[in-house]
Order: C-alpha cells, then structure tokens, then sequence
C-alpha cells in the first residue's frame, strides 16, 4: 500500500502497482490448469470477501456452486461449448455463477433501511429479472477480482447451456446460471497472446 | 503485497488485508462528498486500469460519460429519481456506466483469434443484449474496484430513468444507459450503518 497525501488532510491510501499488476494489469485469463488443488478455505475467503462489494439496495442476488467432484463434472459436461469442454473437464474447480431470482425476499434483512424493499420487487419481472442480472453479475466481477487477489487464476465462460445447467444444479429453485468460471492454478504455457484493448477516447468521454 | 509460498515453486503473490479493506472490507457506497475535486488523471487512469480486466471473447462493451460540468449534471437531473438526486447534483462527478450494442462491430480488432467473431452477434439481437449487459456490467464492477484502489470513493445507482438518460446522452447511437455512479472523495458523516451480507452457505455450495 501507498499513501498519496496531496493535502494534509487528505491522505488517501492507494494500491501500489504491483497490487494492480496482480488484479489487473498482468492477470490473465487461463486456459490450462496446474495439477495443483485448491484449498477449499480460499473458495471461502473469495466469497467473503467478493460479497461486501456494492449491489443495489444490498440485493445481493449472486449464487454459487463450487463444482469440483467427478460427478459434479460430469453434470457439467453436457452443458459446455466443445471449445470450453476440455479446459472445464481439467479445472481443479469450475464455479457456476448464479443468481437468484427470488432474493427480493431476504431484503427485510438485507436492506434494513427500507423495510418497504421487497415490495419494490415482487411481482415485477422485468425489474426481477434486471436486477438479479445486474448486480449479480458485478459480483460475479467482485468474485474474479477476489479470487486474484488471493492469488488464484480464473477463466470465466459464457460459452455454455444455460437450461442443461440449469436443469442439473437448480431444478425446482428461483436459482438461474449466469456465467461459468475456472478456478485453480493456471499454465502460463497455455495462455493465448493478450488481445488488445480500445484506447480511452473510444470507451470514455467528458460531459 | 505479501508472498505465499506453500510450495517452492509455487510462490504466489497475494494482496494483504489493507488492500483488501481498500477496495472491498472497509470500503463503502457513499452517499454525500466532500468539496474536493477529482483529478482528470485519475479517471482516465481509472478506465486504464478497469479494461484490463477480462470480457467474454474481449468483448469489452462498456462505454462511459463522466459528467462533471453544472450543464451535464442539469442534463442528468431530470432522470434521476428522488432518493438520488441531491447526492448526484452534489457530486463531483457522475459517471454514466453505459454499454454499446454493436460492440461486435469492433471484434476483428478486439478479438483477432477468432476471424468470425462478428458473426457470433450480427443480427442476434438477444445474444447481442445479454452479452452487452453481462460483459459491461462486470467492467462496470472493475471501474468501482479501480476507482477504490486510486483512492477515490463511489457510490453506484440504478434508480433513474434510462430512457431520460439515453435520449440525453446517448440519441442516434447504439449505446445504452446501465447505471449510474457517484466519483468524489466520500464524506463519513453521511454514510448509511452498513448493511448485513449473507452467509457463506446462503450464497454457495460445493458439488
């Protein structure tokens, strides 16, 4: 850690570049996987972490299996894109991110604030369906960015079939895949080259 | 940064506590500012820094206004709802996270592996939708973690009317409104108890 003091009350602690080397600057999305496990405590401490990240209202709707048993695989399998099955069958761990389209339910818990939230909700679809996207799609992003800081790789997929997942995990709940995710060690043998980004200008704007 | 080495040559970087608290433990959506202005270097660096992180096939869609003039914000204000609006106008800047739908315009530069990539969108207007929303709300999700780790505070929303917001910013485009977001250096005295967050076993399980 760093700390920029431009004026004397100001002080603000920052992330020193090699912190945003790990997370962002040379992190990279693997492909190939060391056969080397990974502690079930670190899973633990990514999903503590990633979930003090913001959602809107606290709507925390991001859902998770942990999928790393034979069997758990095998379910998998005839969900995956043929250019994600084999690196999937070989993780040490593949995470479903999910969500939850019923978490409008815990609100009088989780947003204490408004003890009037679950009504903002229930019965409209369409912002149901947004909002479990959304926000659990940025935690999904917390849970990435986590998992890196501990120091795992991660290779997440949207290549995949959403209903077999469905099917085979979340039968009979309000509980929907969002993305796929690798998790373990990665082989930086197997890494593609970086593909380029969109310069500044072409992404942001003053207003 | 500290350095796990439970095996040889296995060393591992991974981010200490303080750098966790920064952008995740301690850190908070704020809701009121401080009179303190945003560097333009810190933004552009920001956006620097939240590309990096990874896109589906490097889709990369998120597009972005930093709204900071007193013009901007009267352009904003009409959408915003009430709970947001003088926490907004207040702001020193309000970026609007937004996402372009023809990002696949941009894959045969963005994603030189695959020469079809285009393909993969063109015409497909729900895959275009459910990729433009996933891929940039998890760029989305690296912007609050970027800002976090240059020091600066956020405080995202997704209560206002993008329709206002569209037409004001975005009319003849293709690119759309997600959510909005709050940049400054917070103020403490106006932040809100934290709220709960789930248990472990409320969010994930093991298969």
């Amino acid at each position: 850690m760093e700390k920029s003091a431009t004026t004397a009350n100001a002080a603000r602690k920052t992330l020193e570049e090699e912190a945003l080397d790990l997370l962002f600057m040379k992190a990279r999305t693997h492909n190939g996987w060391q056969d080397r496990p990974v502690p079930e405590a670190l899973l633990r401490r990514a999903v503590e972490i990633a979930k003090m990240g913001p959602t809107s209202a606290n709507t925390s709707p991001m859902r998770l299996v942990f999928v790393r048993s034979k069997e758990g695989k095998e379910r998998l399998r005839p969900a995956l894109s043929p250019g994600n099955l084999e690196k999937t069958m070989a993780a040490p761990v593949t995470a479903i991110v999910a969500y939850d389209l019923e978490f409008y339910e815990l609100l009088p818990r989780l947003f204490p604030h408004a003890p009037d939230a679950r009504s903002w909700f229930a019965g409209k679809e369409a912002a149901i369906a947004e909002t479990a996207f959304r926000n659990g799609t940025l935690q999904g992003a917390y849970l990435i960015i986590a998992l890196r800081a501990l120091g795992l790789d991660c290779g997440p997929m949207s290549g995949f079939d959403k209903a077999i997942v469905d099917a085979a995990f979340f039968a009979g709940t309000t509980v929907r895949a969002n993305f796929l995710m690798n998790i373990g060690y990665g082989d930086p043998a197997k890494l593609f080259a970086r593909s380029p980004r969109l310069d500044f200008t072409e992404i942001a704007q003053f207003a």
